[in-house]
């Protein structure tokens, strides 16, 4: 059986990210922008606002008519009209007096403040009074106070929420320049796996790897492009390795579980015009049995064959591939983490990051981790899981009440 | 100016989810499932894995065999054949025989167990040393050990993951019945609100909402229809709702910020046929002028009209109505949140829920919340939080240093 001469450790592993293009950009509509990758720094080219906008219901006043005022003493105002919202006001406000105005309307020329509606009282048609003073620029955003032109408000490499989506909306950008989705090509190994519409003969297993890569993919921000099921067959392999790796961005090998499936990935990914194996094995568990090579300038993964291990190897190596060449800032990673209590003991061998599927569990207030337990890859197992823990490299395991981090899944 | 005249705690405004009934349902295709909520109880018509399977690289034997082998003792085995993957053996395995079995392989009839590679060592052609005994059952799935004919895998109301469309696979789902994705109308209002690709005359200011709210929704599982913008008029406003309320699952009506607008769109869901307004103003803030109404058997929202208040009422209050009626059982809602302390203290009335946006910042290894500060409104404030953190009713607010939960936005 052959080793791995030299197993790779998952810091390396994840450098060589760097050494992977980004794909291409697209303009695209802003109402479709929810999770995708701006490909531009946007830069204000107006000012927001561009009137003296009222934030407040109330009256605009010079400030200055109000100095005094108090329930005691108020102070009376000349109201000359209302402002319609969307309008200039199309008046003066001179000392004395007062329009109405709305939250969000434009201060009439000569006005500098607002005055609550509720430190008001209608005297008659025309007059107020008024019973506490306000000050200039007091519930007025004035021009250019939220953002002013030439502000940089979003950075290139940015993941777009619908927070942004409304900033980008305030500046009127309805097409955005973002960063293509990632093309990723799956490919299905092995001897026993079936198309998922058939019935298993004895011996044989459904392609589970290509859907769960799929939906992973498409959790990532990708675009899964499936490619079926082969063999273990060298030329068909071949043959289509070199036609998903020609026609994706990134190309993940997966399905079989055999010593000679796994040992047919390398002979077919060194074989690939342009190949460059990179990495063949991560000192992660599980995991290991990982195979990065690099053909022209596309990461072309051999994934574990189980989908408990192939699902970790995703979520800890190859979502950060996906993050790269979709053109994501590293300031922008998602990297939320569930702190929680180890609900029991669990060793670990040393030499490797161990990575544990757990159920998180609210108990007493308490957050507690509790460790997947059962035989080692059963698809029943497969969606209990609510996190995973790392066990670091230099750690023998970890005592029940340790406190853990769990990456949710 | 109106008053609210009997405001609703959030609690009993959440509680009127219930009332609304669950979207219906459809059958889509397995590779498309990512994120969608199971509308069955999936229960599997097969055993798995339907034959024993190998969960290691190895020699299929009888344990028997085995029995007392030692390095210093070991045993001697007839090596019979290989099997190849996907396909029964062909012939038997007896006492004092072995056959060549990978990951994923089927055992021989005969056979019980298999010893891994690692303490075996070929002899000659046919023969091999093994150098330990193995149990019976050991290194193999037995027939329906992992899944069992007539389990119940999944539930009725459970959000898919990459893991669960996993499981769907090794059972055959290629087609799975979900619910719909639930159709929300989004009608802007106000008249001084513009389509996003005008320049806005002065007075004037850009639809945010509409993708705002687009993008929400969008996350939230649900598949937002725009309506455009509406001035304030009553009788154009009643008829795009009625048009939206036909059309949609839920409807959201949001732009204004004046108090036009806000009165405006009261009368109007007072007056569509069927209407009732079960909540007007929520003890909340920001996100008090929110009005539900019930329009036959469908909600239809009136949000304030900033859009850092509409999103914070869509997070806390329209999400958990959307995630009701697209049938997701509330044993799957998604309720990360992330502890963290405050920075800094904040104060808080009593007799309202406060939610405060916070930056989430790691500072010598401790997560803070840092409250976003400045002017109540500012549109560049948007894109500044990572976070919501809730001050309770009962709480006149909070300490620098206190222990918080932020609800990631």
């Amino acid at each position: 059986m052959k080793e791995f001469f030299k197993v790779t450790d998952l810091e390396h592993t994840l450098k060589y990210s760097a050494g992977f293009p980004n794909v291409g950009t697209e303009f695209i509509e802003l109402h479709k922008t929810l999770e995708r990758i701006l490909a531009v720094d946007i830069i204000s080219d107006i000012n927001l606002p561009d009137f003296a906008r009222s934030t407040m219901d109330g009256y605009a006043v010079k400030a200055s008519s109000t100095f005094g005022a108090t329930e005691e003493n108020p102070a009376y105002l000349t109201v000359k009209g209302t402002i319609d919202m969307g309008k200039p006001a199309g008046f003066l406000i001179g000392h004395g007096e007062a329009a109405r105005i709305s939250t969000g309307g434009m201060l009439p020329d000569g006005s500098d403040s607002v005055i609550m509606v509720e430190y008001t009282e209608v005297v008659d048609k025309t007059t107020i009074e008024i019973y506490k003073s306000v000050a200039p620029a007091q519930h007025v955003l004035s021009i250019g106070e939220d953002i002013k032109k030439r502000d940089n408000v979003l950075l290139c490499g940015q993941r777009l929420r619908p927070q942004e989506t409304g900033l980008l909306a305030a500046l009127g950008k309805d097409s955005v320049k973002v960063y293509k989705k990632p093309v990723i090509g799956i490919i299905s190994t092995g001897d026993e796996i079936i198309p998922i519409n058939n019935i298993p003969d004895k011996g044989r297993i459904r392609d589970i790897n290509t859907y769960t890569l799929s939906s992973l993919v498409q959790k990532a921000g990708g675009i899964p492009v499936t490619y079926g099921i082969i063999g273990d067959d060298f030329d068909s392999l071949l043959e289509k390795c070199s036609i998903a790796s020609a026609h994706s961005d990134m190309v993940l090998i997966s399905g079989g579980s055999s010593v000679g499936t796994r040992d047919l990935t390398v002979e077919v990914l060194s074989a690939l015009p342009g190949s460059d194996i990179m990495v063949h094995g991560i000192s992660i568990s599980p995991g290991k049995p990982t195979i990065l090579a690099r053909v022209e300038d596309k990461a072309v993964w051999g994934l574990p064959g189980h989908v408990l291990s192939a699902m970790i190897v995703f979520e800890i190596v190859i979502r950060p591939f996906i993050e790269k060449i979709s053109g994501l800032s590293p300031q922008y990673k998602k990297e939320l983490k569930i702190p929680a209590l180890l609900s029991r003991n669990i060793s670990s061998a040393q030499g490797r990051i161990d990575y544990i599927r757990v159920r998180l569990i609210d108990k007493n207030g308490i957050k507690w981790a509790e460790p997947i337990l059962g035989k080692s890859g059963l698809i029943s197992n497969l969606t209990k899981a609510d996190g995973l823990i790392e066990i670091g490299i230099n750690t023998e395991g970890l005592d029940k009440g340790s406190e853990v981090r769990a990456i949710p899944v």
